[in-house]
């Protein structure tokens, strides 16, 4: 194989419940990288479509550092031209860096001949994290790999844990184009939270992941609940309020913050609802002057990284 | 109907992942209650068995107390008698009193044509460790009438929910007779736990749900950790680390402390190898000259209230 080109997508990460370990895969949203074996030992980054202040530089690059990282570990050095068109702005809060550097290991792998299963790669790509956002987090990774619901302890292959989705689920995604960065978003946390809202957060990941598993509507309603990270980090997103109150308005089942923001989603059931919430939320920012994108999915299991054309 | 005898069973709170909300059933340790019409508006304790310095006083015992909420919610006051077999210790960490209050809760309802279902009990039950504990906590009543194994958001019927079992997993518990009081056990805990701690313990509860629905052992294993509670509590208990080596030497797939403790805990697959770790917990204690009780219980969805004789 000389070429491949991959797709990876955006993803939700916490999803009310789980801080650092949960997240979710945006089927129709993400990154496209192309790369094409230029039988050096060296990789190169060719061009970034849509790329903003993405650094060209090898060592910088999330993609390159993935990349170089899989060359490493396998002790084999193809190196390769690296092309990447982003489909979503970085800072959204939606795992930008995450949906290049998942495409970037999926690539690789399937390019080398697939040394390393799906749940391997995703500490690979975590290594692109930790050059873009300063952490090697996998709350993004594993779901932009993946697909579908993630819970992810860790980034070894037995921390990371696929949960079933119940049929017909839609996130409706709004991103307002303000910036917040993920290190300030992180700094705005409290930094220890009351024992008792410990209990409570706890109890609400364990029925949510019930409530999948039993398809439960009403329990994965009252399941998707941020006690710790909603109450600081809304603050940093204008009119966050009136958004999850039209989001309920209109049939949501949940409704919060992606990942560090400023990006908000809500689930619904059914498409038609979805279409209702995300009309609803750009009307709320129409006086605002913030320029906006939304998106709705369907939430399901084979949304994750895929060799395209 | 005249009268009823009713056995509730002990409990495990806490189960490493869930503080406060998590409980399971062991099935054949427990209390029973006889209650019997006594053609009066009020209640009386006849008679408790074993009871230690449990109080026969109306207003203060756990079981009439629960009796008398029930009919203040009926508004029908049918007084009846009540006599109580302790079969298990108060403060044992194994929810003594909670036994007792979900015995009388189950008994009365079905002595009175069963108005409630048994979810609907548990907001009654929580009532007697009120009076027992100073707080209305439901992770020990709630599994003491449901069985098996609850997570239980609060005391609403619909934050009530049943956890399936894995099959052939049983539970070893060991009880060393040392006084620990549930206040100053709770005093030990810190007040609050930090973020990144808080978001570890959240994804172990939820790859936890995840493994009972799977039905994976080696997930059940690698969930059931805690960080929040084990560091403090367990100092506490004499040669709690001991313990724990010998449970997990003799294949245990997790150790912690059983609510506010003194009592232990340990998860086997199989029978054959409960038995081992019971007597590598006894031998553990025999030059302590601290006196100990201990049980093997499979951990069922049948294990709950219910009606004896």
């Amino acid at each position: 194989m000389k070429s491949i080109k991959v797709f990876a997508p955006a993803t939700i990460a916490n999803v009310n419940v789980g801080f650092d370990s949960l997240g979710l895969a945006l089927s129709n949203v993400g990154d496209t990288i192309e790369l094409s074996v230029n039988n050096t030992k060296e990789n190169k980054i060719t061009e970034i479509i849509n790329g903003g202040s993405i650094p060209l530089d090898v060592d910088k690059n999330c993609c390159s550092v993935v990349i170089r990282k899989m060359q490493e570990a396998l002790n084999d050095y193809q190196g390769v031209d690296i092309r990447l068109v982003k489909g979503f702005a970085s800072g959204s809060g939606l795992g930008s860096s995450s949906a290049s550097s998942a495409a970037a290991a999926y690539a690789y792998n399937e390019l080398v001949g697939s040394p390393y299963d799906n749940k391997e790669l995703v500490a690979f790509a975590a290594e692109g994290e930790r050059v873009a956002c300063g952490a090697a987090h996998v709350d993004n990774v594993a779901p932009a790999i993946l697909g579908g619901i993630i819970l992810a302890r860790g980034m070894n292959k037995e921390d990371i844990i696929q949960l079933p989705a119940i049929k017909n689920i839609y996130a409706v995604t709004f991103f307002p184009n303000i910036k917040i960065n993920t290190a300030n978003s992180r700094k705005i946390l409290r930094e220890k939270v009351a024992i008792e809202t410990v209990s409570k957060q706890i109890a609400l990941m364990g029925s949510f992941v019930a409530s999948l598993y039993e398809e439960d509507l009403h329990l994965f309603k009252s399941s998707l609940k941020d006690l710790i990270v909603e109450p600081t980090r809304s603050l940093l997103i204008p009119k966050y309020e009136e958004l999850k109150k039209v989001a309920f308005e209109n049939k949501a089942l949940a409704f919060g913050i992606s990942g560090s923001g400023p990006s908000v989603f809500a689930f619904t059931f059914k498409k038609e609802n979805a279409k209702k919430i995300q009309a609803a939320l750009e009307e709320t920012y129409k006086k605002t002057g913030i320029e906006t994108k939304s998106y709705i999915n369907e939430i399901n299991d084979n949304t994750g990284a895929r060799v395209i054309d």
